[in-house]
């Protein structure tokens, strides 16, 4: 029988009403607050005909109304379908009919995105909620139901539909909580996207915490440091890219109760963690991904520096193997209950991911002999550009559909700003200028995702089997430049 | 499918070795030394040939060794049965019997009372460990299996069994945390006893936590009093009787580290309260029973004063409802993941016991309009006395057995020391001495049960279907004195 738990939005609102739940530039809402207006759009959501079961696509910024919809849809019991808006009006559509969508909620900056979206979806404005009508709310949430699901592609270029179960957001909360330790006066800062896990997942440590968080639009340095130096936050989620940024712009240091800076996105450089540790910023590197919904690993506060480099241990309910013998390199596995349930209609590559339990993250690591991981490379091929997953086969499907192209290989390579950029060689068919071949992918792939090099080569790296050698590019270009 | 875990004194071992995780006098144990040893204990059951489902009685004190035994049956998968060494041989004999026991583990000061026994169980000294043989621990917990079993009687007199798996103590040690943080310095003081809840949960949280507990053989108020002012201990579990005795001798104050003096067992006298108000002393009151394996409902930090003499809200993946039409008395049920699986062989009870997944405590209480709730009295008849459970029918049952006694009532008075005291009533059939009475009490029922007073009566007040009314006893025995 699946765990049944409390409305989480319900519960926290009447067990502490008038706790702040959301800081949002001078504004404040109080989970009794946050709870009133989710339940408005609950109401006009069920108005336009829509129910527990049915999938919403969410395209939206990091404001109060998107958070508020967010626990709307909990409230409803929808699932949340969470959409990248950096994408391609192509890639939405893709994820919109994978994930069968009954209805997107979109922020207003994303009008002309929305228009050109060929579907007979209801279409919502986020901000635009009409006058409270009434909405019953279930008093218990199934921790098996899926809450959200977010895209991720993999090394098929294919996007799939991560689901993540209540029970895998309340499982990942509390495996945090027994790790970070949970104090009164702790504030999340939210600087990253709330359509990924890194973001979505503060939403729900927020309620089942009964913790603030304070919530940013973008990602601003100094708006961030003035932030930590005022006392403003106790805990923050970034990536290597953001803690460059705040580092070199930082003058003095933060406020005595700012205990834990969370570096995740993707292996950081050790010079960074080599000043942080100088400058005595806390940073728990840790390491997570869509499929386990946020942190799976984490280095425990003691080890700090002791292991620097480290993405640390497994929190609590949570285990890791290395598909290798002891201390050598290998695939990182992982098994825990905040695990995914599992990609939405992908049998196959369910079965493929799992192994007794187990799910294959793709990535290299590995365990030293005290038994902390050490993550060697994301996926092999995968670019983790400013935090954002890239998959070279997607960028390497899109080069191929030119009619002058034979063949096409996408690889990170270095960049001072965003950590990693992907990078095109390809082999031509017929002359095609450098160009074109940027329009052209410019009009197909999310900006983040076209090449910011091309590079033409007579023949790509391969192996016996004729396998790409993708990291073959990345030395070709190195003796390039 | 139920959820799995990680072995949670393994994980924890793994994960923070050299953490202390109990200090005893003035010994220091790390969680891998309490792992380490725990394994010794589990190879030595396990060549008894005890195993994974067996159940284990422990008539233990609060001692390292008790402490490595508890850890040693969970790493072994057996049920530990928690018994009171203040009972008697015979009520002993008839949980041992119940619970179908396949060994004990003693304390040594217990050996008389072992030594009575009349069984054929195996039986082990907990201070006499034969030297470390090899035990291969399981990697996994299933959240549902049966953790702990420890018997309450009931409005019957019958003791229970109430089985309390590791997910109710996963749930309850998650639930409490939620509510009452998490910190890095944290330190439970234990000086309750850890064959009851109120003791063995903070083992548990302990271990999922990672936090070291101080534990006391005796409640002694100078020493604890001493420990909270050297900072020795965060928080601490008590009942109204003990926490009397710390204020009457507490002279000066605290250390600034002390954030939680959490106070369970039963109503708490007013005046006790606003002492501690007075003093700046931080109570948190708290509700809960051996079923809901420790707290349900605790009164959150800021309404400890708003809110004096409540026991607050539940915990977050709890709920509570009264009987009853809003904002009047009626039986408190309650609902949540950390509430017993069931008694043990007790198919009956169980059905009597739960409706729709609510468990009926048997309390009276009422909520107010915010939601708090304020426990007016336990189990009708039940009587609490320093923190232990007294079934005023167990007590009448033995009453009954003399062939003097015709009818017998039983009910708590009040007491300045231990907050309440058993009174006994009885009709004589032929004449019988009060002195003989109390012998044959004291034979046959563990010290704090037998009556502090016996009064004789021409009959016992009874309702028109001669249901004994005991509360009309309480008001005799007032107009007695």
């Amino acid at each position: 029988m699946a765990e049944r738990v409390p409305n989480w939005l319900k519960q926290r609102a009447f067990l502490t009403p008038d706790r702040p739940a959301l800081f949002f530039e001078k504004s404040t809402w109080t989970f009794a607050q946050l709870y009133k207006r989710s339940l408005s759009w609950a109401a006009e959501l069920e108005r336009e005909g829509l129910k527990k079961g049915n999938r919403i696509g969410l395209l939206v910024q990091n404001t109060p109304d998107a958070v508020c919809v967010i626990h709307a849809l909990q409230q409803l019991g929808a699932e949340a379908v969470l959409l990248n808006h950096r994408l391609t009006t192509n890639e939405l559509m893709w994820q919109l009919e994978d994930a069968e969508i009954a209805a997107i909620v979109y922020d207003p900056v994303y009008q002309q995105t929305v228009d050109q979206l060929d579907d007979t979806f209801i279409r919502k404005d986020v901000t635009a909620i009409l006058s409270p009508i009434e909405f019953k709310s279930r008093d218990e949430f199934s921790l098996a139901d899926t809450c959200s699901i977010m895209y991720t592609s993999g090394t098929t270029g294919k996007p799939k539909g991560v689901r993540q179960t209540y029970g895998n957001h309340w499982w990942s909360a509390t495996g945090s909580a027994f790790n970070l330790g949970l104090h009164e006066n702790d504030c999340w800062l939210c600087a990253v996207p709330i359509f990924h896990i890194s973001g979505y997942s503060i939403l729900m440590r927020s309620v089942l915490y009964g913790m603030p968080l304070r919530l940013y639009t973008h990602f601003d340095e100094n708006e961030i440091n003035q932030a930590l130096k005022r006392g403003e936050g106790t805990i923050i989620s970034v990536v290597s890219a953001m803690l460059s940024r705040l580092i070199e712009t930082l003058e003095g240091s933060y406020h005595p109760n700012f205990r834990c800076m969370l570096l995740g996105g993707g292996p950081a450089p050790k010079p960074l963690l080599e000043t942080c540790a100088e400058k005595k910023i806390p940073v728990f590197q840790t390491y997570g991904m869509t499929e386990t919904s946020s942190q799976i690993v984490t280095l425990p506060p003691e080890y700090s520096l002791t292991k620097l480099g480290s993405a640390g241990k497994p929190l609590f309910p949570c285990q890791l193997k290395i598909d290798a013998p002891p201390c050598s390199e290998g695939e990182i596995l992982v098994k825990g209950p905040n695990v995914t349930a599992g990609y939405l209609n992908r049998e196959e590559a369910n079965q493929a991911a799992f192994t007794d339990g187990w799910f294959h993250t793709g990535d290299i690591g590995y365990v030293d002999e005290e038994g902390f991981l050490f993550v060697l490379d994301r996926r092999s091929d995968l670019i983790i550009s400013g935090g954002e997953n890239i998959y070279p086969a997607e960028i390497e499907a899109v080069l191929l559909s030119h009619p002058a192209v034979r063949e096409a290989g996408v690889a990170g390579v270095a960049d001072e700003r965003w950590g990693e950029v992907p990078a095109a060689f390809i082999v031509e068919k017929t002359q095609v200028t450098i160009e074109e071949l940027r329009a052209f992918c410019e009009e197909r792939l999310a900006k983040y995702k076209c090449p910011a090099y091309f590079v033409k080569l007579e023949s790509l790296p391969r192996n016996a089997s004729k396998k790409l050698l993708r990291r073959e590019l990345k030395t070709r270009f190195k003796e390039e430049k």
